[in-house]
């Protein structure tokens, strides 16, 4: 990675320390939300709640104003009532605090006099050389140091620290809005960019890109302002790190509801998606794919090439995942005549590939031994370069041989695999995947999604090669 | 309903009585495995185990040959080995038996020699005036009645009964390896044809045609012979209810896939397009539609145009639902002036369609009590059409009292809607959608996939509409 400068968003991400300012009240208001958040996920450093009707919240010390502290701030999540945050924004400025998250609603997004009154608070930052998140914003997460700057309540403990980071321009990817703890998406860093009125995705890649923890981004976005440097900054990073963007407004309607929920328009489609193609980003289609997708860029190797083996213990999955295979833009691997030697060995008609062990396994004493020896086989085999392993694992009887099964086979595994679990129990399927999650192997409940997960990481390898060797 | 034949496929899914042939041995036989789960799921009528070396079984008196037995029998369930299968079923045309499931893997699927030894079992039934499920197959599911000829455990004890029937060309649709209650599907019936050596899905279609229990019919397929007789009977059935299929094997190679694991050819992809355009039938993309969308017939009337409303807390949200929308066929509604002036009562800015509360749910004292009176004037609305309504129902503290609100509205909604729920804990999410389809709201936890379901009502309508006046 070639910079070395100094983020503009390192305080943002790393502060050592926190001011919150907004209402204290017990339970309800938006600052004692943010530092109950902060205290629950654990924030390493220190945290400054800051009103003047309160001298304690949560046995913490409170304090009257900002500007007033002795103590250094790196970062302050404002979130008072939109006609104060300006004289917020000052106070912060004249403390030389340079990064500030404006969680308050009602600026741009709210009409004519909320943009501007947003356009005040740009301009106290720029004569203040301080950078803004927001305003209209739940801010951010770093999973490395427990910052989460969210004003809601979060009612689980655990954000799953990984290599994805995920970026948004609404509030709905959030901590208080999705399953992040059962999910277990591998997460480094979440940004929402609200009204976005300074940082935005250039600003968040550039930090991304220098940010050891991250291996993949994860960006939904409406509207882009500044195509060119957008669209430099996505180059630069593509060629390190794979970015997959959910472009949200699509359609004309879609985009009028952009602009009516944001206050900025989101152009045509047309642009944005030759602007993607061109920079070496990767676009995916549903919120679904949005969350699940970047999984395979958290713990997988990139594949080699783009054949793909589908081990199956049913038939009627395999035809559809071949489908999805070669929509994603994935070859049917054909199996080494060494490989269909050793699967003849086990059964004659363990040959093909897709390997649909449907028949064999309910013949067979010892099912998920033949499972284990036939995903090794078929690994192995120089013919492959990724798999989607299908697994009956949400069946509570199969679930912790499995489990095991795929904890002994991945320590001899080096190609990218995904597994798709099915099964009669969600909690059964639920709880398998995170043990599977937890152990590098990303695990997705829809066949498609994990196949096509592979087809996208064969597309960034294209995609790394190219911009490698235009910058060679 | 013009027919009032008695259908050949009335004794497999409405016998007075089952004869289940095979292995009894405790926990692992397969005829073990039929009869348990009959006994689980409460058929309603006589159970016959048949096998020679037992006396009784699960508490029940066991049979030595079913043509030895003097009770009338409507359906056998055979999965006795490959080799002695047309020996039974010999057996069972000499006893009169109509109705029989070949459950049996090892015929057409496996080789050349499968596809001999299947031939006979069609010649058997063929001059016995039999009609023939399989072989390669889990039978069949009759909610009504509790018929389960599943050979498989099953490991929870509800399905739930409904509007749809799914039938499919794969034991992977079956009751052992997907969560039926967990997922509370409404079902009606279930099929799997496993190698379709005789029943195939004309014949069931022509069942369900004038099964009342069944409001639409979900149809897994790879491939179809007869495709005149076919699309002749899927014309039929679309007149009265909407068929969805989820055609498999529609890349080469995944045909080829679909060939080597039930012994047919799949055909060219365009063909089956075209048929099922010309017949009426709608095409759904991916197991997790071929589930989800027809829930919206099962309990939604159809809608009369295509203006879809859509009420979000979250405005990032709506702009994907208006992308969805706008895919999937649907316009997004113009509220009339009275609505608007209506809505800009409770808030300014709530004017638009989507309806997006976010802004104002963050200022109000009682956000649900807004959000009903907001889905209530939306959908009085003689410009709505249906509608989408988002919930954060997965998050613990607002889970019963929004099942309460939708409980309240929906007796006063004569439109379609669909529910999409976010949250933060999936297993609040599951049991809060459990409790909406009981009480007949199709929950979603896809946005797309609630979106796409209208849609897909909508197509449903103009295509009825259409047989309707081809038929006049």
């Amino acid at each position: 990675m070639e910079s070395q400068k100094k983020s503009d968003l390192q305080p943002f991400f790393e502060p050592r320390n926190v001011a919150v300012i907004g209402s204290l009240r017990e339970g309800r208001g938006e600052g004692y939300g943010v530092v109950q958040n902060l205290l629950h996920f654990g924030f390493t450093g220190n945290i400054y709640p800051i009103n003047p009707s309160y001298s304690h919240v949560l046995g913490m010390r409170a304090y009257p104003a900002v500007n007033e502290m002795k103590e250094p701030i790196d970062l302050a999540m404002v979130i008072t009532p939109p006609p104060t945050v300006a004289a917020v924004i000052e106070q912060c400025a004249r403390k030389g605090i340079k990064a500030v998250i404006v969680g308050t609603e009602g600026f741009a997004e709210a009409g004519e006099a909320g943009a501007r009154l947003q356009q005040q608070l740009v301009d106290i930052a720029r004569s203040n050389g301080m950078r803004l998140i927001g305003p209209n914003t739940i801010g951010i997460v770093n999973t490395s140091n427990g910052l989460v700057t969210n004003p809601y309540p979060v009612d689980y403990d655990r954000i799953w620290k990984g290599g994805i980071a995920y970026a948004s321009q609404t509030g709905f990817v959030g901590a208080q809005g999705q399953p992040l703890e059962d999910g277990a998406y591998p997460i480094s860093k979440m940004c929402d960019f609200g009204n976005k009125c300074d940082v935005d995705e250039v600003d968040l890649l550039d930090y991304l890109l220098d940010d050891s923890e991250t291996k993949a981004i994860a960006l939904h976005m409406e509207a882009v302002q500044g195509g060119r440097r957008f669209a430099d900054m996505l180059r630069k990073v593509a060629a390190h790190k794979p970015v997959l963007i959910f472009k949200a407004g699509r359609t004309e309607q879609g985009a009028r509801a952009s602009a009516s929920h944001t206050g900025s328009l989101a152009g045509s489609v047309r642009v944005y998606d030759a602007v993607f193609k061109q920079s070496g980003a990767i676009q995916v289609g549903t919120w679904k794919e949005f969350w699940e997708i970047p999984k395979v860029f958290a713990s997988q190797p990139l594949p080699e090439g783009n054949r793909i083996a589908i081990v199956t213990p049913t038939g009627g999955v395999g035809v559809v995942a071949t489908d999805a295979a070669v929509e994603a833009g994935l070859a049917l691997a054909q199996l080494s005549d060494a490989t269909v030697d050793r699967l003849a060995s086990f059964h004659p008609n363990l040959c093909r590939n897709p390997v649909d062990l449907g028949p064999i396994m309910v013949l067979t004493a010892n099912p998920l031994s033949l499972l284990e020896t036939t995903i090794a086989a078929v690994l192995d085999d120089a013919n492959v370069d990724c798999a989607t392993i299908v697994l009956p694992a949400g069946i509570e009887r199969w679930a912790s041989d499995i489990i095991a099964m795929l904890d002994r086979l991945r320590q001899h595994i080096s190609k990218p695999i995904t597994i798709y679990i099915y099964g009669t129990k969600v909690s059964v399927s639920q709880e398998v995947a995170r043990q599977l999650q937890a152990i590098g192997l990303p695990t997705y409940f829809e066949l498609e999604t994990a196949v096509k997960a592979l087809g996208v990481a064969v597309e960034y390898t294209k995609i790394k090669a190219d911009l490698d060797h235009r910058a060679e």
